[in-house]
């Protein structure tokens, strides 16, 4: 069960309401009520619980969890008596759930009075603004938005409905929209990192443009997003941002994008929708890459990718000729050195 | 054009104004004025843009700007009507005028009431100060200078004149210059990574050095520059470093150097003056770097680097080596996998 | 002599009250006394210094030092009239003195009229709280903690006696131990990067766990350690962890372990006791590393790893096994090279 200093359970539900809730078919007794979500080997008899990964089975077929979302065919392993919710997507409809049973609560309107609020800023209505926080002239913030302590939103910034801004992070030049979850730590808007270079040293660019956070997308802790010289820098629609991850100035990334932490993208790269880069990975600047492209952790991207490929490496190939590559160097390697024992 | 919301646009000017700022010289009418920049493409008659990349040519044959800064040596394939402005460098001239029409708008001096400000520190003329804003015992801030919302300037810590502190940054033990401009979210001077280890554990080490951030260095988002303890932490004049970058401990940079995006340098290492570190480099500890190296985006520096030298890869060797390397191994590999094919 | 701006020497201390507090034994006189700590080859008469790499034995036969820590077989080495503190481990012996002469001032109990304190936390014995921190509801902090400018402890964390938490950090979900510090803008507790991915999109899982941070930890800065789905994110007793440091969902940190700048370990990875990752090393989700491990800077781990290896590379692989790789492989591509050079 969660520590209840920091979670709140909704529960009970009954089956009904959560097969309908996650769009599943339920097998079982539809009156039967469960008070919590839990791992499937820790669950028990008042609990759901989920199996989405076959490597489980055996935990499945033993588990005491009361109600199991499962796809329909793995169902017959389920041991006798445990209620299923079928469905194709187990972890969609997991998810679902579970944000049933712990859904946020409700945050009351309240605007600190040791917040410092210009008096041109447009606030909605159920806004939730902490002390600390610093809402700069003519920043629009949507209705039921929250914007917690320390947080500091600059000069003109606008801020759609439902929003959570968390502590320390700083938004300037920047549009966001409906539902943008940032977490904290996270700096957005300042300016790229443009110069020109000659013998008297560096002079900084003026960086004009904007970013632009569409709809439900949810940033990680002391991520970076840098607003350019040209085109605005744009986070697509639902797209997901890890911790730590670094977007340069006019980089645009698609819908749907999920940017795992440490991952740096240079300057005006375009990612396409639904594309995936793994821990650490690195992009090059002014790159183009297709619609569910899937770059691996710590792969090194030099050049365009067409939309579809997975690739890996760095330089970054697609991930079947790097291992392929790595196989037959082995081999290589391995006969040398056999060779090698033979001559002496 | 900017938006408004956030840029100020302080055109116009005449060609002549601008051709005497960027130290250009003007081919056309020296009365015409000129009200924006804009991109070679997007450019109208009342703008200003500029050709730094050959790539662009064809663009700049088809420009419909009022005034465009150029090489001499390309002039001649400026459309009929152009207006030019002739220099060797065309982007830093581009970077002068961009300058002069996005000038940053004087601060009026002000310090928040809601900022911490300690009776002891010595708060210089001009100063800008923000709510939130805390400065310890003995701070002295410079003429002109502005802290920003939430930025936290530790005991003794010295900021010059004309520098911008940005939010939720932490300044400690530090000696900033002039003109130095710090963006959000960024940590300086927090004790290094220093410590004895034993069988008992691990003993941190007083780290009884400072960081000292010499003239006209411009520091990214959520960097981090340790101190040390033994000599002094040093940015040198005019470096210009990125987002996430990691400076350790007694790390001496030299000036004009450029630090891409991720890079992390470990304590004790010193480069030269006006070297390049591509972004997510990673270079070893107590290494001594020439001047005027390059370091590929991603490459590992394992060993001191020679003057004016360009390495890549990991372990990082001059990046020829490191492309004939790889041409090599792609060669034996071609080889290898077609005699396997003909085996077959 | 440390900047007097940002340190206070405690000094002098007797040759006979250093030898005791760091547990060696003198040579020399025991009533001498001492003023400061210095390096070996910048220390004079006044100063402690101390010998602990075979590189700098010339340095030690010619210091001009007073006192110096060093192993009974080098003290032969020693220059006439040299004072000696003997132990096996000299830099410890080191840390143990110059945190002596530098030990940290004792901070008057404070709570800034500035500082947002919920009324139903209980704040201990001794604490100091600076302008700008924000303590949540049922926030518990111990004895002598300190709560540095901006920082934000949400709502239900704990935190133990004689902790640092430096400004602009943010901590929710957590329950801190005692005599941990975190440097300024690190983020604790945050929800992990869990989702589940559909046609409609990504839909964000609730993240029940905790982080819990043993005793005596020590975090750099601008890192983050997020709370997972399921068991608590741990980091055990004493471990050092360094800037920029990415840790996920889940991950259980041993013991005494090292993590140095931008290191990153994915999702329910579980380190041993006595790690060590090197800079830039990032390692997958869902791996076992058994204690002392040592894994290289820039390494990547794909796999688990059995306790007291050493690995490297990318993919890891034991660091002989790599550095072997490397050296066949650069044999075989001068041989190919020869070859072609012949056929010309």
């Amino acid at each position: 069960m969660a520590d209840l200093r920091f979670f709140n359970c909704k529960g009970p539900f009954t089956a009904s309401e959560l097969a309908s809730i996650a769009d599943t078919k339920l097998v079982g007794d539809e009156k039967a009520s469960y008070k919590d979500v839990a791992a499937i080997d820790l669950a028990g008899p008042d609990d759901v619980t989920f199996l989405d990964n076959r490597k489980y089975l055996d935990a499945f077929s033993k588990t005491r969890a009361g109600l199991c979302i499962v796809h329909p065919d793995l169902a017959n392993h389920a041991p006798e008596g445990l209620n299923l919710l079928l469905t194709p997507q187990p972890y969609m409809a997991y998810a679902k759930i579970a944000n049933l049973f712990y859904e946020k609560e409700p945050v009351d309107s309240q605007i600190s009075s040791l917040a410092h609020i210009d008096p041109s800023a447009t606030i909605g209505q159920g806004v939730y603004i902490e002390a600390g926080a610093y809402i700069g002239k003519n920043v629009v913030v949507g209705n039921d938005t929250q914007i917690l302590a320390n947080a500091v939103i600059r000069e003109g910034v606008q801020i759609g409905n439902s929003c959570i801004i968390s502590s320390n992070v700083t938004i300037s030049h920047s549009l966001i929209g409906n539902a943008v979850t940032i977490h904290p730590g996270t700096q957005i808007g300042q300016d790229g990192f443009g110069f020109a270079s000659g013998p008297q040293g560096h002079l900084r660019i003026p960086q004009l443009g904007r970013v632009i956070i569409e709809d439900h997308v949810n940033i990680g802790a002391n991520t970076t997003i840098d607003r350019g010289a040209g085109p605005d820098t744009v986070i697509g629609t639902g797209s997901q941002i890890d911790n730590l991850v670094q977007i340069a100035h006019n980089v645009v990334i698609g819908a749907g994008c999920v940017l795992v932490a440490q991952v740096g993208i240079s300057g005006s790269t375009k990612l396409g929708n639904f594309c995936v880069a793994g821990g650490q990975a690195g992009l090059a600047g002014h790159l183009t890459i297709g619609d569910g492209v899937t770059m691996a952790a710590k792969s090194g991207v030099m050049k365009n990718i067409e939309a579809g490929q997975t690739v890996g490496g760095f330089p970054a190939i697609p991930q079947k000729e790097w291992l392929k590559k790595q196989a037959t160097l082995n081999k290589i390697i391995k006969k040398t050195n056999q060779k090698d024992k033979h001559h002496v």
